[in-house]
């Protein structure tokens, strides 16, 4: 039986991360809108920020060498001379033995590399006491200190955080490279299958993947488009597939049954595709199908919720990476702790294990969820899952483990 | 000089944790929008999930009794009868010795407790043979068994993942009761910012401050309204207060000198607010102002982009989990590792040290970035911040710290 010849999880991930994907679309987006986006192309600075020596207090701007060994006791006299606003120009010079009032953010006069705040000073006119010594480029951003020109401030591939958005901001940039959103077509199927809208007959239970999936898909910046729901029959699920041709990539959830991955392969097939994988040696989501179709990834997921949901973090969201162009791996955190209890597994299969994560004082403990893959239910109350390598039979309690955030 | 009677970080959090707020706005929004909103109430489960007895597995429904002791040399001994499809309703009953085929995700008929997987069986006709005795419940999910009817299945006060929508989905609810988004209000003030559309002067610099709060807001689920910049002149700060003045909280960044933040307060206090809290003993970060103003809070935020983003990050978001309704702390990872460097603070003075995270096998490594508060590249190139207490003198390399993801 071709099921059983199950592929590993690691063979599984070569296959997708090899899977051929033509070029990216990408385009310019409104720096307001550019946030979770995939940035396309590396930001190179075309100016220095700051573009001047700014202070970074209110203060004396000085020359830092006329405050060397100044003490309350014995302070540095100089003379102050004017002042400059934050957003004043500023062509003044400071002579030696000189200062000039700046405020927070203003330009810096030339040939001063200093600030005193003002704490540090006693004034009386324009005679200035300095209480202390100042190093050079104390209390001042040099011009380029942040940012030289030319430099690359950020590279293409990541995903753009709010803190990116505001080095975009300080270099003058309202229009933005980024990749295209990946559009995923999502069909659900199965008989027993019902819209969420509709109050399900005795047997039939309401669509929970196409809900948990798209959302998923979501927030990670996907575009989804709903094929709806395709009964088990060969010419629905065909008709489905075709409604998606356009979209990037297709996940058809719900071929848990023999007969109904039976389905979903035979249709794939007979529209031209390929199968890469079918069955995996996971669990949940051992019912998994990969293929390729009109030269786009397709996934077909198991019908149980936390198996397809399993499935869509741990093997379909590589894809979404990669379909997005994003850099691989970046921007995916983890949380160590050790169990609490031993954990059973079987020998051979990669399971994965739902945990809550309570923190204590120096120490980081994971509790597993033992729970069917049809409950749903734990995927809510569960803080993240765990892997049981396919090389293990089961994991002790003590053991540190690595916790994949769910949400 | 007031500003000197700093307020620390825990007295201003309890100033912010006991602001009076009105009443939160809820609504109720379609299930494909509510990821990401707060659930503003308990959602109490009508119905059972699964609402009837389904099989995981394809197989043999049978009575778990039937097969105990049942052994590859030794099967026990069934009729087959019939069969069950995915969705289809059920009236069978089964007796004992007797077995009906049912596909995964079927309903099972009354009396049986059990399902053998087709792998465990030999079948010539209707004759069974089941090679492996069965536990109850094995390979079943029961009526209820994953939620019960009367059971709270997720509380008021959750951010709503894409797996709480799967369970909303499960119970047919397709309106869910959230709390409104809060309004934000956000203006950027001093002579020295200008719009990041135009070219900045000499002496001027672009206004960052507005892109990362506004998108740190953003991604807290808050609606941002812009105000612009306010020049430094009490008229101007006064007329963008009253722009926004409907916003649930007001957010006002660049009061960073003396003079600006003198500013600042006398607007607020002139339109009949009252200030709360006016300078804090942190780094960066000192010059902040909280204040209540037209029942509001309202925050005056540094005007350098890293001290901003700090305080946004650190004093803010507690008050926009308030007012999203959020229960408090919840939602919130960090990440614990070990210092590779000693870090220098001062005594008296809470700190925020951005850092970068290195993972290893068997240990994470917290690599300090030391920058001044103007260097907003930084912010991107963080992983995330720790804190260095105000009673510390620093901390030295080794020691274990938790660092709070920036992105």
């Amino acid at each position: 039986m071709e099921f059983l010849t199950a592929t590993t999880s690691h063979a599984a991930l070569g296959i997708i991360a090899s899977f051929p994907l033509g070029e990216r679309q990408t385009s310019y987006v409104p720096l307001e809108e550019a946030r979770g986006r995939i940035l396309a192309s590396d930001i190179i600075a075309l100016e220095a920020i700051p573009p001047f020596n700014r202070s970074l207090v209110d203060g004396y701007a000085v020359k830092a060498k006329d405050t060397y060994g100044a003490r309350e006791s014995t302070p540095a006299l100089l003379i102050a001379r004017g002042e400059i606003r934050a957003g004043e120009f500023t062509q003044q010079s400071v002579g030696d033995g000189e200062a000039i009032y700046v405020a927070t953010g203003a330009m810096l006069p030339e040939a001063t590399d200093g600030v005193v705040m003002q704490e540090h000073v006693r004034r009386s006119d324009a005679d200035l006491e300095v209480t202390r010594s100042l190093r050079r480029g104390e209390n001042i951003c040099f011009a380029g200190e942040d940012v030289h020109e030319g430099q690359i401030v950020l590279e293409g591939g990541r995903e753009l955080t709010p803190f990116d958005i505001g080095v975009l901001a300080a270099l003058g940039i309202t229009r933005v490279p980024v990749y295209g959103r990946p559009k995923i077509g999502l069909i659900s199927s199965g008989d027993e299958v019902v819209p969420v809208c509709e109050a399900p007959s005795p047997g039939k239970i309401r669509d929970i993947n196409t809900h948990t999936v798209s959302n998923v898909l979501a927030a990670k910046g996907c575009e989804v488009i709903l094929a709806g729901i395709a009964r088990d029959a060969l010419k629905e699920i065909e008709e489905k597939l075709l409604m998606v041709r356009e979209s990037d990539m297709i996940l058809l959830s719900g071929g848990s049954s023999k007969g109904q991955m039976d389905l979903v392969t035979t249709a794939i097939e007979g529209l031209g595709g390929t199968l890469l994988f079918h069955g995996l040696n996971i669990k949940p989501g051992k019912p998994t199908i990969f293929a390729s179709l009109w030269g786009r990834p397709v996934f077909g997921l198991p019908g149980h919720p936390v198996s397809c949901a399993m499935v869509a973090l741990r093997f379909v969201l590589p894809m979404v990476q990669r379909l997005r162009g994003q850099t691989p791996g970046s921007g995916e955190w983890t949380i160590r702790g050790k169990l609490v209890t031993n954990v059973p597994s079987s020998y051979g299969i990669e399971e994965y294990v739902r945990a809550t994560i309570e923190r204590e004082e120096g120490s980081t403990k994971v509790r597993p969820i033992f729970a069917k893959s049809s409950v749903i239910s734990t995927l809510s109350k569960a803080d993240g899952y765990f892997v049981v390598p396919e090389g293990k039979e089961g994991l002790e309690a003590g053991v540190e483990v690595e916790v994949f955030p769910l949400a």
